[in-house]
């Protein structure tokens, strides 16, 4: 994704760009709500770099606004919190429509369970146990500010928001909170999980497809504009 | 799609198998509600057909129910009605999440003009101008038994149920009803269209990418499930 907006602005600025992103998203992850910075000397209307990026970008990858910001902005440093949502399709027969967007999962799931499970990652804490093995971070020191499963249907979804995220966190809170939501483990062995600091003992991670970021919170005066839905109206996913 | 759920129920029946469908599906174009039936000599339990087909059906087709039927269900001429969804994005940003499900109209659209312009379809007519060259039917006439333009923010949606439809005959109701809606033809021009029989007077047909097939009805004594709404819950589109 990086590699190919910053071909598209250079296209648009007449010069080398290099984007900074808010938040990472590894294959087969979406996002809806990415927010990037980059810096040029050219200057073009908001509307130019919009339809401009817009006009080189392959079809799975679209720019949806752009402004100036302060030098002060930063993407990644100047972010205080980034929200991402997790589907499961949970019924018995699969879904070729949401194939791509969607885990899916046809032994029933507790959503109250997992709810509840999930309440135990709430707040500051060492997520070493959900935390990828290649990743990079400095510290594992990560702090939940909220944390929801709820069902509609045959549909589940994660909401969750953090100060950031470790690589793979999200998809391995899921994929341990299935594990309580199977019945396989109590709510209890979540706090076990986070505890023991070790990726060995969580669940397997859920697949990327159901991943989307979908907004980064800045402090209000950079005039980042705010988790603007660019789903379809009232989607559970 | 019809020639993979050939093959795919064939593994299951262990014999060759044919399907009637209940509505035609163009190349790009979706299909949530699609009904079919076939006859067989094997007897295998619902499950084992609705599981044993999805496990050899490529990932963009999958069963969701299978019933035994009575010997006097056929799923194209027991059909009484159709409804087709036309999706269209309405802004200036693409959307790389939505691409394959919507069509993309930047210009702004009048859906209270469009809505108002449907309605002139309306009832049972030779519907000769919104039929492709191609169609096979033969007698153009139809009878529209409701069709409703709306909007949700950015996202404009288009339902129509009809005793049964002539080959793209929803996306070029979608093409004419955009011209109005760009505010190049007054309402009025729909009627017009509709009693030229003239395809070439009618708009250009919207892409197949934001249609979908969304349930047949039936005499209630098939006992056909009826319209399950397999897509998100509250999604717009």
């Amino acid at each position: 994704m990086q590699q190919r907006l910053e071909e598209s602005l250079a296209l648009v600025a007449n010069e080398a760009v290099e984007v900074v992103c808010a938040g990472r998203t590894d294959t087969g992850v979406h996002a809806s709500g990415q927010v990037v910075h980059f810096d040029t000397l050219s200057e073009r209307s908001e509307r130019g770099w919009l339809l401009g990026a817009n006009s080189s970008l392959p079809d799975d990858i679209n720019v949806t606004w752009a402004r100036p910001v302060d030098d002060e902005f930063h993407a990644r440093f100047s972010a205080t919190a980034r929200s991402y949502r997790y589907c499961i399709l949970n019924r018995l027969e699969r879904s070729a429509l949401h194939r791509d967007r969607a885990w899916w999962v046809y032994q029933p799931l507790d959503v109250d369970a997992m709810h509840e499970a999930a309440q135990r990652l709430l707040g500051r804490h060492n997520f070493s146990a959900f935390r990828a093995a290649g990743c990079q971070a400095a510290t594992a020191d990560r702090e939940i500010l909220s944390i929801a499963m709820q069902r509609q249907g045959d549909w589940l979804r994660l909401d969750v928001t953090a100060n950031a995220f470790l690589q793979h966190m999200v998809r391995n809170i899921v994929g341990t909170l299935a594990t309580v939501g199977h019945g396989e483990k109590p709510g209890q062995w979540v706090s076990e999980v986070l505890e023991s600091r070790d990726r060995k003992v969580a669940g397997i991670a859920a697949p990327s497809h159901g991943l989307t970021l979908v907004s980064v919170e800045y402090p209000a005066s950079f005039g980042i504009p705010g988790a603007v839905n660019y789903d379809v109206p009232g989607a559970g996913c």
